[in-house]
């Protein structure tokens, strides 16, 4: 018995009870290397029972490494579930994003096998049959609210790929989530086609609706109904600092600089923004912000965006999940429900990432780096060019697209080996997610450069000015000014870098402990 | 007086004949520092009568350096007019993309300031006024084939950022280029809103129609209107050879095996081809192959389009400009009018370029970068990271938003030092302008790599594999294994690289005239 209603209140389409059983008698379904679709997209609205089950399994039996999968979800999920995977070896493939350290270990090991994508465009191309050799997959295991009398899924607190996932996987597992209340009704599905008859998405405000609230599914695909109570393991709230104050400050006065200049509309532009400190603090200086009657376009809520709908400033939220803490994030959610309810909509990954409402909306993105270079070509993915994280997520679906792309980042991180922490502001990223073509203004806690219309020397002087930490100002304007001489010199120079030492201040890191380096003159450096 | 009509049969707004002057009488018009807005798409329907008036007169008056301007316009233009600019010290800003050997040296020498930019980002943020100062221009300078009643201006061959350029120019000159036949009704006009009030495109193939065939424009704006006889300076036609013969083979292979896999439909999906060679040999392999009932949906046609139409296997193309050649390609096109006129339309390149369509009609995207590295980052601006040739164009809008997302290029290219030529395949592209995550498939004449769902050191592998020149192969997979091996044992090897060898190539061409190094062990090399 549940105080959120029963399994039999939640089925409505009668027929499917009899396909009930545990999470344990599913087991059975699973074979390795099979390819699994999995509700879910960012810690939200993923399955949980039936993972753990089969995870318990694994352990209870010694399975380790011999009951192994192809994992693909909307993004990350809970880390109850995939990164213990990870810790006994039961993902062969994980695409497109994920959390956790034990499943970041194997990927960068060499165990896991990672696909790190745009998410807006893995929805697209698992659509089209892009990551199996037949574009199929084995088991779709998904988390609903509710099931309706026609089969429609009334999704939980995410959307996730579960359109897609209904089409192409050839079993489904349903996961009725009855230890929460019913998100039914929260979420617009609209089911696409493949080109060449896609058709519009006619969304012209964040809070327009084109679909319907159900993921339509054929009932005869449906071989198992598991009654859950697991709720999401929401991420932890990523307090506020003065860094992330200070970004948020800056941001405040260039929004108003932009509103005044004409550039943006009095309520500003449908925000996206991403996960973590700095959004957080952005969120909040919007809440106690001037700004009035502001709208949300983007791919995950957390907490904040709750003081921000009390704070009267905002007045509709979209996006692909409700990534709330489970306390008192959830709770307050659900206590709540009317007032936040008509407020908010959750969309299909496929919608809420695409480029054609970000770029027709205008969003105005902003996401955090790992790193940019001096000419804003940013490093969203791997640390010191090599070593995985998350992934890419959806920064690209809105930088790409979005009106203005932003990206905000401290000057420097700390390091247990130099007290004045590590730059963010590099001579050339060792890995590039986002290039110089995709950023309008990086903001760091020392300022914001607005690189629109600025070319690339300009650009370097402009980001080292405005976003270096005054401890690598100097640094990093030797280096400019020394490549800039022997580039032009030979008439190479439209962008200069040198080679041969790019990267000195990643390796002196490495080999030193600092990126303070002394001495550009990299052959001296190795070779006395 | 004209075989193809005077100025006054063109200009049937008939109040504008009284502005009727010289492109010499223009000159007063234009002071140093002004920002100009011309029309024009690589090199079609650009002005050329007053750009070539006011380089005769720099040149006359011994003017170099003192009469500059910040040039803006759709893409490229034709050499007559940006290039001799550039010789003459005329342009001091340029955006977004150029053609011209004396340009390209003013801009890798510090002389000229370009910015490289998505050129359907281009078209979108010159309107939202990103570009200078207050987002204005000083004057726009517009070809047209003729003028309506209500001031409807008809382009010539191209469309580039008219739609966009009316509305952000103080004045505008109209030249009327009666030395070529009028091209009135080959447009599709849409003047879009800027958001929070953007509608969308409702274009679902390559053929719908969402506008007018004319550019509405202020006639209190125009302040002269110019006869010019001056065509297009073409671009010469690039032949095939048996390398781009062999691309073009092993794509057509690819694009049949798709369609038996259900993955294309047997007419495919609308194309999207670059310029040059390899594209050229793509289009011919297209007209002589088994698909029929084909569309294009891309930003510039080239005379292969032709012979693509008299193949009778395309049925209709959509750009944003016509860019044939001087001989035969447009003569042949106006003599044939009848045939090509109902199956071509030309639109903004706020629309031909845009994610919207290009998503929803699941363009397939082919285009040719400088070189693609070994986990498929492609750099297409700059030789050696550093020397700016043409500008990335449109390649990231139509492979970031694609259906496929497919590049091409010769594995190797001839060096003046190596007999074995060049690698277009490297360790770590030394400029990124598309990254990993945007690309689905490489190939060179030697074999087609498909990318799709292969995780980051597989794909090295197969490119190498699939893509590499067979003198290369063993050091690019000396260099994926020394990395690999270096990085796993660390936990560190996502993406395996090694920073103080990663440019060891590209160094060794510029020291030693060769990218075939025989010792991967960079402090030996630089020490001994």
């Amino acid at each position: 018995m549940s105080e959120f209603g029963t399994l039999e209140d939640r089925v409505r389409r009668k027929s499917l009870l009899s396909k009930t059983m545990s999470a344990t008698d599913c087991i059975k379904f699973f074979k390795t290397g099979q390819n699994l679709l999995w509700s879910g997209f960012t810690p939200a609205g993923y399955p949980k029972a039936i993972p753990i089950a089969l995870a318990d399994h694994v352990e209870a039996n010694n399975l380790q490494g011999k009951l192994k999968f192809n994992l693909f979800a909307g993004a990350s999920v809970g880390a109850e579930t995939e990164d213990r995977w990870a810790t006994l070896d039961m993902i062969d493939r994980r695409w497109p994003y994920q959390t956790g350290k034990n499943i970041a270990k194997g990927i960068n090991t060499g165990r896991i096998r990672m696909g790190d994508k745009h998410l807006g465009l893995f929805a697209q191309d698992i659509s089209y049959g892009f990551y199996t050799e037949n574009g199929r997959y084995d088991i779709g295991i998904i988390e609903v609210s509710a099931i309706t009398e026609d089969c429609g899924l009334a999704l939980t607190s995410s959307c996730g790929i579960v359109a897609e996932a209904i089409n192409l996987c050839d079993k489904i597992i349903i996961e009725v989530n009855t230890g929460q209340p019913s998100f039914e009704g929260l979420h617009d599905i609209h089911m696409q086609q493949k080109p060449p008859h896609r058709a519009p998405f006619l969304i012209t405000e964040a809070h327009t609706r084109i679909g319907t609230p159900y993921v339509p599914c054929d009932p005869d695909k449906i071989i198992a109904v598991v009654d859950s109570k697991y709720r999401d393991k929401g991420r932890a709230f990523a307090g506020q600092d003065d860094t992330s104050d200070a970004i948020a400050g800056h941001l405040m006065e260039f929004f108003a600089h932009e509103v005044k200049k004409g550039r943006l509309p009095e309520n500003l532009l449908p925000l996206q923004s991403g996960v973590g400190s700095i959004a957080n603090a952005v969120v909040g200086g919007l809440a106690n912000g001037p700004f009035t009657n502001l709208s949300v376009y983007t791919e995950v809520l957390q907490d904040t965006m709750l003081d921000f709908f009390d704070s009267g400033k905002l007045n509709f939220a979209s996006a692909c999940s409700l990534s709330l803490s489970e306390d008192p994030g959830f709770p307050r959610f659900f206590d709540n429900w009317d007032k936040y309810f008509g407020k908010c909509v959750l969309r299909p990954l496929s919608i809420s990432n695409a480029p054609e409402p970000i770029r027709r909306l205008g969003c105005i993105a902003m996401n955090t780096p790992v790193e940019f270079d001096i000419y804003a070509h940013a490093n969203s993915t791997l640390v010191g060019g090599t070593r995985m994280i998350n992934g890419l997520g959806g920064s690209g679906d809105f930088l790409r697209n979005g009106y203005l792309k932003i990206m905000h980042s401290p000057s420097t991180r700390p390091s247990k080996t130099d007290p004045h922490g590590i730059t963010c502001v590099v001579p050339k990223a060792p890995h590039i997610d986002h290039t110089e073509h995709d950023l309008d203004v990086l903001v760091t806690e020392q300022g914001l450069a607005d690189l629109r219309g600025v070319a690339p020397k300009e650009r370097a002087k402009l980001i080292i000015e405005k976003c270096g930490h005054p401890e690598y100002k100097p640094i990093l304007n030797d280096y400019l000014q020394m490549s800039s001489k022997h580039c032009l010199e030979r008439g190479v120079g439209h962008e200069p870098q040198m080679f041969d030492r790019a990267f000195k201040m990643q390796q002196n890191l490495a080999e030193n402990g600092t990126m303070r380096i002394k001495n550009w003159d990299i052959k001296v450096d190795l070779c006395e």
